[in-house]
């Protein structure tokens, strides 16, 4: 018997090491102000870099929520940081407060640009991190960023708006996009309206981007929430079947912006 | 050496046997016209059922297009089967000619679905298809007629509409839609005017279907055709970044209508 499993032990070495995903925060600046980011990492992950993903965060600032999504992401073999747009004097505490906090960042692109080039700069510094194979996401205010961030002419490989506003004060910018876009969008969300996707449409059209968007039916704003309930009548709400078709339509989005092969040869 | 062989045999055998696929024709009747279908299947594939999906053609009938798709599902471990709406004495030969043809069936939408619901019998009389796991794929022509198939009440599971048209002369029959459905368009169809869609959706919505729709830039009319050329100015080209990712697309809408597991672990 020992012989026997002298023989095989090596054949058990190469399987994936199952292990917990580690997590920090990270502390930045931006002049005086304090940014506190989060990053997710499997640590069983060694000797190769792997694709880094950023994650920005909705109105409500950086939560649990974004630092779960993190963690997902983490699972699935990236680095994910979770950066911080408001600074850590600003953590809005009401929706009242976060609805006016998030009205500065889409009343001032430029601030809300730096900020998010300033969280991609820290991913890339993040350990493991393969600085050429980066996407951000980001849902609701984040859902935005991450086009702003586009939009900014951050050389990303792919960004993913979930639920996300559309609208731009300077759709000239399409021009400074090199990232690919995926746009989650409910079908009944009545925040998005359909005058913006057709300006953003354009936008991206006359830049030449490459765009994709997938609708949800039944699916309002903040469908990727439970926190956000289960009625559709208050115009945002979760919706289990788009959160699940959009985190794998994320998952494929991935795959080619990344050239990683994530399904399994046969499906039987 | 021999005594490691035999110690280590086993584990080779649990790997899958890449065996080729294998195809044959199907005769099969719809009173005195003879229809010639098309099945494709993974012999390696014994001893339990698979789920099956049945392949609906273009305007030129079914043409070596619709078998390399049966062929590439069967890949896949689905059993494919590839109807014929046209019959065995109606193959256009021309372009003309198959709009001449095309247009009887768009023009007697009952004659359409009972062809179409005939050759989902064949398909479920097929060896080791799953009768509860039926999927229809359809392109152009097929597009339009995988989503009668499902307004005709037909028990399936799901439909995915390749840059079919959406168009319906009596939208009360999406009161009869079971299945889930999962349109892919390409962003600059001229051929299916944004009209069509939007009473498509509000057929769809108001029978409250399970509607996706994956919307791709700089695509058009028969985007998954390589023998459409690349000139979209013509309305109708190939363009593999939409055909690969509406495949892509299409596996994890069948993995989430059949249960499927078609995510590798990690993506590392």
């Amino acid at each position: 018997m020992r012989f026997l499993f002298l023989i095989l032990a090596p054949l058990f070495v190469c399987q994936h090491a199952i292990a917990e995903v580690r997590t920090k925060t990270v502390e930045y600046q931006d002049g005086d102000v304090t940014l506190e980011g989060f990053v997710a990492w499997d640590p069983a992950v060694t000797g190769h870099t792997v694709p880094g993903v950023l994650v920005v965060h909705q109105w409500m600032g950086l939560t649990a929520y974004e630092k779960g999504r993190c963690q997902q992401l983490a699972e699935l073999g990236y680095v994910a940081f979770a950066l911080d747009i408001y600074g850590q004097d600003d953590r809005p505490g009401t929706i009242q407060e976060a609805g006016q906090t998030a009205t500065i960042y889409k009343q001032d692109r430029d601030l809300y640009r730096r900020r998010l080039n300033l969280g991609l700069d820290q991913l890339r510094k993040q350990t493991g991190v393969n600085k050429d194979q980066i996407a951000a996401i980001g849902y609701c205010f984040g859902g935005t960023g991450v086009i702003e961030l586009a939009r900014s002419g951050a050389e990303i490989n792919g960004v993913v708006s979930f639920h996300g506003g559309l609208d731009s004060p300077s759709p000239d910018d399409g021009k400074n996009i090199a990232a690919k876009i995926l746009i989650c969008h409910g079908a009944d969300d009545p925040f998005v309206p359909e005058a913006d996707i057709k300006a953003c449409v354009a936008e991206f059209d006359a830049a030449e981007v490459d765009w994709q968007m997938n609708i949800y039916s039944h699916a309002v704003h903040s469908f990727t929430q439970p926190m956000a309930g289960n009625d559709n009548s208050r115009g945002a709400a979760y919706n289990a079947d788009a959160d699940r078709r959009s985190w794998a339509a994320m998952r494929i989005f991935f795959a080619e912006i990344f050239d990683q092969d994530v399904f399994k040869k046969t499906a039987k």
